[in-house]
């Protein structure tokens, strides 16, 4: 399946590139794969923490799976997050696809700051990486149309040159979108990681201890809320109480955040 | 001209609610109206000043006319800040025309915190106010594109509800256009100041010090960015260093940020 390879392929790159900063993988069995009782719906959960000392905080992947009248619904996530040795934005890939012809795509180097207020942040990160330029080659395919979450806090939390956007090739365009996945997407995926590697993950930031607090306060929040607006809206719904508690407590473990 | 008949109806219905909060107008006369040495292109400038004990910092409306070779750029804004005495958001249209078939909408309510970090000023804000309903009603267009401010600071100010649009009728769209302006845009932006009127004019918020320092400082920064990216780059060419060095300093003085 396209969104597996290509989800595959990048998270090969991350690794390895990031080598020994990342901790092997930590996650109990049954939150590495899981399914519901029905046998629709398989899950898998891998989360690699960073090693001491790295800037790393963890990289999370995850995919779901789930049949569904017309077809099936597969969500595959990238999450790369960095702890407070530096301020460097995460990086973000979701994959969200419910038909053959048709995906979102979510891709971003997340914001740790607020941008309108430090307006040096925004040049350092977005505009002298180029980062809209990877927006626009996405943006510029004709089955393009933006994606906007429902969720206003997820608007929120993303940075300006956030890639979403839906990709429709209409009926009939299984290939069409496999060789768009295989071809501009994974090139775009692979450079805006790129872009991250070479920028973020070996920065670090000199900040006095109030700058740290409030970073720790801010990644906290858009953590917790990520985890509210993503997971336990949908997770229960696609594989019940038992497994989907299992693994979002996983999931809030890795977050370092607790249950409300 | 719809456009300015749009913007003066939506200037009087603010002018209306608000009044005795605003203190008449305060611009020189040279700088209500201006014009360049070879006379293809106009403008206008008028503030209004809070009264003091009002929420209202200032209410700034602005016209540009300028004859290009192909027909005519016009630009007008309507600003209307807030003080210290709340947090609630800025009001903010722009309206930007380069033919008589097409038009960009910028429409907001500028948010004054990091809606990441405070997802309750969103909920209240932006949730609560189900601001995101009116975006739709103008994406809903067929004529609607999204618009992409090329500066990333533009993007990153504007709250995740924006109306953030590009309106294009097409050749021999002019009466398309202007249906569409004195029909839903003006609807739209009459809706978005009245939620504005109701929800944030009258509201006042407790903060310490420090809270409002934060505000200040970012309110601040915003604004002094906003004159860069917005005046200090598309003013001087159009009249030259005169007229906008004077024309900028009366917005400067409105906006109360120094030269950088």
């Amino acid at each position: 399946m396209a969104q597996r390879e290509v989800a595959r392929a990048v998270a090969d790159q991350a690794i390895a590139r990031l080598g020994a900063r990342l901790l092997p993988s930590a996650v109990p069995a049954d939150v590495a794969e899981f399914r519901n009782g029905a046998g629709n719906a398989v899950g898998s959960l891998d989360v690699h923490r960073g090693s001491p000392g790295s800037s790393i905080d963890f990289m999370l992947q995850s995919s779901l799976h789930c049949k569904v009248p017309n077809g099936a619904i597969d969500i595959t996530s990238i999450l790369i997050f960095l702890n407070a040795l530096t301020d460097a934005p995460h990086f973000l890939l979701e994959l969200i696809q419910g038909s053959s012809t048709s995906i979102v795509v979510i891709l971003d180097l997340l914001p740790r700051k607020d941008l309108a207020f430090h307006p040096d942040y925004l040049q350092k990160y977005y505009e002298e990486t180029r980062m809209d330029e990877q927006r626009g080659k996405i943006e510029e395919l004709p089955q393009t149309r933006p994606y906007r979450s429902p969720s206003l806090f997820v608007r929120s939390a993303c940075s300006p040159t956030a890639i979403m956007v839906s990709i429709d090739c209409g009926q009939g365009g299984e290939k069409a979108l496999e060789e768009i996945m295989h071809g501009q997407l994974a090139t775009v995926i692979q450079e805006v990681l790129q872009i991250w590697l070479d920028n973020c993950v070996d920065s670090t930031t000199e900040m006095d201890e109030v700058e740290r607090d409030c970073l720790l306060k801010r990644d906290r929040i858009v953590r917790s809320k990520s985890i509210e607006v993503d997971l336990t809206a949908n997770l229960p719904r696609m594989f019940g109480p038992d497994v989907s508690s299992r693994v979002i407590t996983e999931i809030r473990k890795a977050f370092g955040v607790q249950e409300p």
